[in-house]
């Protein structure tokens, strides 16, 4: 049983500053915000860069659609207003993320300048980095490669507001990285954003 | 400028799963729910708890209201589906930082039973520690005390809806910690906790 005694704990009044806190775990936070059509490769590119990053030792956390859509999004359906609610709130929490210092990879298809750049503001005004990353594809090899079949489906009007088909992608205009997947390995883009994060200074070696 | 060149990037398809995650940064996750009444002491003892643990290196972090109200929940109000929604929005948040490995510090009121044991059960689903850790306080004491002037305001009818004067706290009946803070200080807390996080096998030393 845990009994009540004098104890060695030390703090200080207020709260951690983002300075201490970096310092105490020796990793800054960021987010990287994978952005890009459906098939363009984000999701394979996010996985594998959660893997190296934590092989590195480095903590580091993928929001995407299997821990987001069934849990704090569950609530949202696809109308305009909610697809913005649910980029907003993904930002609010990669925000989070970054602020406790962990380097945080978004993949969304996050169509929509307006949504990205919201995203991007709310990291400014809190003073932590947003690494937009294009993960560009042309749409015919977006198309040919269809693993779970949803272009099939859009061209036969099976799914309607289908990003690329009958609903926009607006390209990103100031994307911190772009990434041509139809002519880049994953291997590559892995190590291009590593490099990046380097020379951004998000992380050492 | 980076360069497009073999890399040494290893990684292997599909995700990380958690006990990979876990070796890779030598640390567990868990959400710490604190619950009571305001000026209970929730907040201080959060932020203390936070600064230890990441002294001892450990990636901690706090939800609060300071990072919530004015961010990921800022569209919502104090209705009872508001209420209700904040809890289960903070909720989801915790389990997806307790999935990162970190240690996850919640501190709000959160008064109503059926709000938290939901937030347990997306725990529990999930495979997840939630450390429910009731903060109590008798209502005078929590009164005397009164850092904001709430409960004077709440008292003189200029508040509606406080927790503990026109609105119910509902004591937990199952917490995992109950910690009094009319007779414990805030080091002995952090201790208690501490000690508990190690019996739990969720810390190690």
């Amino acid at each position: 049983m845990a009994q009540q005694k004098a104890t060695n704990i030390v703090w200080h009044e207020g709260n951690v500053t983002r300075q201490e806190r970096q310092e105490l775990l020796g990793q800054k936070g960021a987010t990287l915000w994978m952005t890009g059509l459906s098939a363009s490769g984000k999701s394979t590119i996010a996985v594998a860069l959660e893997q190296v990053l934590l092989q590195q030792g480095r903590t580091a956390y993928r929001l995407d659609g299997d821990n987001i859509r069934h849990g704090l999004n569950k609530n949202l359906g696809f109308s305009a207003e909610d697809r913005a609610e649910n980029i907003r709130r993904i930002g609010e929490v990669a925000k989070l993320f970054s602020d406790a210092c962990v380097l945080t990879i978004t993949s969304f298809i996050s169509p929509y300048i307006k949504d990205r750049d919201l995203v991007r503001k709310l990291h400014e005004e809190a003073g932590l980095p947003f690494i937009e990353v294009y993960i560009k594809c042309p749409i015919d090899v977006a198309e040919q490669r269809d693993p779970k079949g949803l272009y099939k489906k859009a061209r036969a009007g099976q799914l309607k507001g289908f990003t690329g088909i009958d609903d926009p992608y607006e390209e990103p205009t100031r994307a911190e990285l772009v990434i041509d997947t139809s002519t880049t390995s994953v291997e590559e883009a892995v190590q291009r954003i590593l490099d990046d994060l380097r020379e951004r200074g998000l992380i050492d070696e």
